[in-house]
């Protein structure tokens, strides 16, 4: 709606037609599917009108505000036989899907824990808090990743400048022992995306602003051996070699909407669909349930 | 009492008698103090058979195993008159004496944050778990800092080998919207030692394990206008120069030990005395408390 | 002369004129001035063809393949009244410009060294070796900061692959003990972009990979005492705080070419002009002689 | 001969005999071997000495402070059927065995080059320049690893402080177009111990300051092809996973001691013996030669 950014656009891509009414775009009979980058509490009523349109939609992460709108576009698509596809990009970054195989393929072992900490000075967003603007990005991974829901969640944070929070912190239970963690905070000096995984074979750093080897690998682990007869637990460190694995270099939004285009094509439903945007969802108002009463444990 | 200790303890230092003998030691009318570097769950029995023999005692964190210990041991050594100090060595750094004086002097404005990770692989204690372990530092630390008491403290974690929770995470909400964060972890691949601290005017990240620049002090923060009449709020960040202070280069075992005999000179009680480390015990027990019902918050 | 890049431009900048010749360009009446951004073979004659049209010439660095040529240049330019500017980019950063400051308001103290590292994985280039490719920029830097000329010249390197040097090294003499050293390599497996810089009161580390913190100034030094009657030196080590000083955010080559504009509006010649391109040139040139007899000593 | 330094040994090491005589030394029947650890040009006559008396030596880098005078000593000891050592140490370290190992087995390939930076604040030597403090332990290093001698040496420096340099720079030219380089300096603000190392299959990065992952092997390389007909050379760019291989937790001195006693017995000639202490020393001398003349190509 902001005219200098239409300008931007239009002189950017001359060969398009751009508007400030998101109705003309709803209503066009040429247009077959509308991506919907808006503030989260917009994304309802946007989509909702798209779908009843006819169109396919792209919606930004998180998904919805509130579970019930989640539930109601996933059960609206259904009906009129549309796709939803939630942007939840990193799940085609290389380094992701790298992690994905390593986890597959057994190289981990079974999963103990995932930790991530995203944290930034700024941006600090007007209708949301720190938690629903950077933790959908590490609860779509998680999900995609462990592939369980939660069983319950403690979120803790504090407000220092304004009516939302500007640093929290979050921990998942998930079933097998496997716990996740995330430390999100809109008042760090420094920027900092570094997610630790840990499984009982061998364990990872992953540290999203190294230009080259974002993703390591280590040889590491501990065995614990309950000899008979004896009282203490023995303990052995187990350490090798270090491996950066080659990433897979492609531009994650790209292969996203490539995909979101084959799915459209073929029918197919996308794994980032309106019932992953969904979990996502549910797991933001746990947690938000949780921060409330200063880190109540929430069941889910 | 492991022989081979013994010995090369009196290899390393052959005009000392040594014993396996705790007993021996604490008898000895030539000694005016005990350093009490033993299991946690052995503190209490050997510092108070020391206090009752008229020694000072110097206690390896954490304090004691319980509060009750704790103030026994305080009132036993008020009684006697004799001093006991709690082995927070990182009060004696020259990173957290710079902290501190940076908070002191205003330098970093009003505290809003402190957030520590501390997680490397292994070592696994027998007889506590990580939060046992490792927290202490921060706790130890942060006592010092923020001079207030923590209101309530969440914590959570999961035991994936033994008995004990190998990695947990701690929040904790002290007065004035200071929330405290620690994450502790035996099964890490990398070893971490960094913690964040946001103020108003300042913010900084102490990495602990660089040879050189351990404290890099960054001039950035938020301001948030509310401008009448205006619906939103106006952010705007200042960013500035970072700064690396040198540090004092002392050895912080060697200030502690000389501080604790300066204070049993002149009779002074020393700011880690049992009172600090008992306020560090009931940090510990209420962690414990919520780690136990998986994250509820507990008032102290 | 590439369809398929003359396509992109096109469609990148709709309004323009695209051409694969250069000769319409330089004839066209409503053009003042021309971008030289070609092999460097090629920069002589498309530059001379340029002012003799009565083009102001911006010529992409190594200014020319010779010096005879960059003084036909220059000669020529100067009597038809028209500007040169020799892309010197990095003249224009945020780091250079903080740099020049420090050594100019005398923070760094007497200059001692300038020591570059400019190494990567390729890209190799056809029509030259890996000094004529890398070493211009930090020629150019030195040529500003030092504002002296190198009284002699070493070089050294290797040719591993192909007709050209991969791997090469130079030592420049400046007056008054200044050295300066460049370390420049295509067949490096990490690309390091960093420069050493001593002073006599401060010394600074640059490293242009850096996001933040791309220059640390280090409030450190060497005093040297000559004690009488003392037959050995007492050296002493001065050891203060480390500043990474907020560097301007700019982007270079938008300064440049605006400064360009300045520069034909007003009259003024600019800093980087033929000149400079040249003084680079005779650098590039006694290096060769010198890589040609394997280090051989080159005055200039 | 410092009363202070003699008063520390005798403490740490109570059971020994402590004296300020290297004669008393070297004349004891009761020892078998003597380690000469002091100034460069007292090696001589002191191991010199010690070969008379039918002692071992073991000597500090560099061997000695000529051609000759090496070259006297590995006649004395042949003749009198004695062993000499000389400390270069870095070749007992678990990073060089590995990379020597690399080298052996082919993972690197061809060897293209060898690239080190070796430089800090300090400390300055009254008696020699940087190069020979620093750079003996690189050109053991290359002696050990390119199993050649090298065909010509060129060296750049320049003395800032006093009568020795304090920032040097040494081009070595090695046979079938292995190119070696040394960048040491007294006066760098960070200390740097940086090499990187080319080969035709693979490339490393031995950063020997990093706690772990000291040594880095890269996938990565260049192949040209030079197509029939084709003008331009084609060069691709290979580039895979990095991988850090474990290296062995070895106290390098405690093996290479150890080593010397083995020698000693079973007579066998230690790799590190006078003839390669000498070849250092024949490096060091062509390369104070160059430096003299400014960088002059000083053949071998």
């Amino acid at each position: 709606m902001s005219p200098a950014a239409r300008h931007r656009a239009q002189k950017a891509y001359p060969g398009i037609h751009v508007t400030p009414d998101a109705a003309e775009l709803i209503a066009s009979p040429e247009i077959d599917a509308v991506a919907v980058i808006t503030p989260v509490w917009t994304h309802y009523e946007i989509a909702k009108a798209a779908l009843e349109n006819g169109k396919h939609v792209f919606v930004e992460k998180p998904f919805t505000s509130t579970i019930t709108q989640g539930e109601k576009l996933i059960e609206l698509a259904a009906r009129k036989n549309l796709k939803i596809m939630v942007d939840h990009t990193f799940l085609f970054t290389g380094a992701v899907r790298k992690i994905c195989q390593l986890l597959e393929d057994g190289t981990l072992g079974k999963l103990y824990y995932y930790d991530s900490t995203r944290v930034n000075l700024g941006l600090f967003q007007h209708d949301i808090n720190v938690l629903w603007d950077l933790a959908p990005h590490d609860l779509s991974i998680m999900d995609h990743l462990i592939q369980a829901n939660p069983e319950a969640i403690v979120a803790t944070g504090q407000k220092h400048l304004n009516c939302h929070e500007d640093v929290a912190f979050m921990t998942l239970y998930f079933p097998d022992k496997v716990i996740a963690h995330i430390n999100v905070n809109w008042l760090s000096p420094v920027k900092v995306r570094t997610t630790l995984i840990g499984g009982e074979k061998r364990m990872l750093v992953w540290n999203d602003l190294e230009a080259d080897e974002k993703l390591k690998v280590y040889d590491k682990g501990v065995n614990i051996t309950n000899r008979e007869g004896v009282y203490e637990l023995l303990v052995s460190y187990r350490s090798g070699d270090m491996w950066a694995p080659q990433l897979e270099q492609v531009e994650a939004l790209r292969q996203e909407l490539s995909y979101f285009v084959d799915c459209i094509s073929s029918g197919q439903d996308p794994h980032n669909d309106g019932h992953a945007g969904l979990r996502v969802v549910k797991m933001l108002e746990a947690a938000t349930d949780s921060l409330n009463k200063r880190g109540a444990l929430v069941y889910l």
